[in-house]
């Protein structure tokens, strides 16, 4: 099987046999990772080298915290203004696909909005220029726009509070973490299996808003409680364990990179030397997680996709709000399965 | 092993091997279950089925729905003042517990709320009597108090909305769950594995409250999105649907009933008449799922915990928060492991 799933997406395959032994009988317990206590010391030590593995693999200094939190990165498109973002006060927002639009529609539940720029007059197919307002509390914005496929590598210069939506290219390439107040992420493409959602937090921005914030929304009160401020959703965070261990045996983020660029590089010359299939992206905003094109001929698309279901290619199509075609590379997809879509794409 | 955990906590043998075996191969797709998009006709029928078993398990009507939610119960307690209670309005609230009253705490931030009752003063030994205002926009209560051991088997009569927590005993008992407006609860005790919280809701009720909620928040966005507005928990909710269909197979509500109330009677009758164990719960208030009770006597205290070691029997330890024992007696535990414990209790 080759699988370009944009998310839930594929996972090292010794991450999902070692899952498996956990449910069955984890760490010589007898028992199911399933149904121990998350206060128990076993599961405990699992939070703790969680957090400090994502804490060693980004190279996070002191001022920043790692949690696990439930929600998803949806949940935090509002928990990050309503945390951050008085009624009177004005946050920028970065407009560059679907996901950043809607964080942009809950920042607006609780301040003022200004949105620096757009790329919505063309699909979201580019990184449009901005500057950030010096009085902005924060600045948002998508590193990586899973579904329109453009990738922001490099950080904006700014003494302005950065917060990301980073779901899609966190642990991808190389990146001063540190440089940012807030980074959040879905477990589910580069970090482990769906049902949690990291959060990095440089604590100096935090306990500054007016209003009182329920205690699970409050992420002062999640790093009091050591991510543990309520059940935790133990078995996704063991796989994001079991996933960040694998990546430094790979050799880190330094060296994922060098594999995902490789990996992006191919993909997008065969696209482009290929007659028939269509990027959409501007070449300097594209990618490196997720490969969109169109294959505008009907008779060439139907070849494509038959030969994709012969050889076990699964994962392919475009996000049902834009269509076309989608091949998501993320960390545990192997260099192998791209030269086999690339043999594809070459034969037809 | 002997597993009482007051959660996460036991499930069925099965539905750990089948857990298991779908990390490895998903219904003979070659792939994990971690690793399929939610939006695939693989995962579309898991939730399916799992709403639906719900539904049917439950008997609820037409005018319920099920919805599998990010958040863990907790959430829950401001979502639903948040949903349902406008900052002028008031909503009744009992207070029989440490999860009732952090529900309290968190509807203050959006409403009044009025404490029909509390047993607070006895360490939340029994459930008070307590008359609800007809005013109120809604009670609010919480049917099984995990940490302190007390259960309300029967419902309320009144008029106005009722909504409650039902993490620890939901579908361990008959009880018309159509009387429910709201009915939530935590996955990780009689449902499935942590990760995952339940919600049936009236769809009346719904749409009434003057404020703006974020997406996330909003039952009726979750209702409309069919429980996946964003990426679900996708191997929490598989783990309900395996639990769900073991439940049924076992005879469903009714059946399972009849099992609980088998394992709490023989577990209470030998604290009873063994010297030096002491049940905190006034007996017409007693949990069928979490039996709690002191051990006085440091001696006896040693030599049982000696013998639960010894026969591999976990779980047994109080709540951080009131120490003393707990045993509890969810849905999966067999009635065996319950003879083997009072045999264990009658032999000291």
């Amino acid at each position: 099987m080759h699988n370009f799933n944009a998310g839930p997406s594929i996972l090292p395959g010794e991450v999902f046999e070692e899952a498996a032994m956990a449910i069955l009988n984890f760490r010589d317990t007898g028992l199911s990772i399933l149904e121990i206590g998350h206060r128990t010391t076993l599961f405990q030590s699992v939070m703790d080298e969680a957090r400090q593995l994502a804490k060693e693999l980004m190279n996070l200094d002191a001022d920043h915290e790692v949690l696990f939190l439930h929600g998803g990165g949806t949940t935090q498109f509002f928990q990050v203004p309503m945390n951050l973002l008085n009624e009177n006060q004005t946050a920028a927002y970065l407009d560059c696909g679907v996901w950043g639009s809607k964080a942009i529609k809950e920042a607006r539940l609780y301040g003022n909005v200004d949105v620096v720029a757009s790329s919505k007059d063309k699909n979201y197919t580019y990184i449009p220029e901005f500057k950030i307002p010096s009085d902005a509390v924060y600045f948002h914005y998508t590193t990586n726009n899973t579904i329109e496929g453009t990738e922001m590598l490099s950080i904006p210069e700014t003494n302005v509070p950065l917060i990301t939506d980073m779901s899609s290219d966190i642990l991808s390439h190389e990146i001063d973490f540190n440089r940012f107040a807030l980074i959040y992420a879905g477990a589910q493409k580069n970090i482990g299996a769906a049902g949690v959602n990291m959060v990095v937090v440089r604590k100096d921005i935090l306990g500054k808003v007016n209003r009182k914030l329920p205690g699970m929304m409050d992420y002062r009160q999640h790093i009091e409680a050591g991510s543990m401020l309520n059940t935790p959703p133990v078995f996704a965070i063991y796989v994001c364990l079991l996933t960040l261990r694998w990546l430094k045996r790979q050799g880190g983020v330094a060296a994922i990179e060098k594999i995902n660029q490789a990996k992006a590089e191919l993909l997008y010359k065969t696209l482009e030397a290929k007659q028939g299939f269509v990027p959409t992206v501007a070449k300097k905003d594209r990618s490196r997680m997720n490969v969109v094109f169109l294959i505008p001929d009907p008779l060439l698309e139907k070849k494509f996709l038959d030969a994709c279901k012969e050889q076990n290619m699964v994962g392919v199509k475009g996000h049902r709000s834009v269509g076309g075609y989608r091949v998501s590379l993320y960390n545990a997809l192997p260099l192998e399965s791209v030269k086999a879509l690339t043999d594809l794409i070459n034969q037809l």
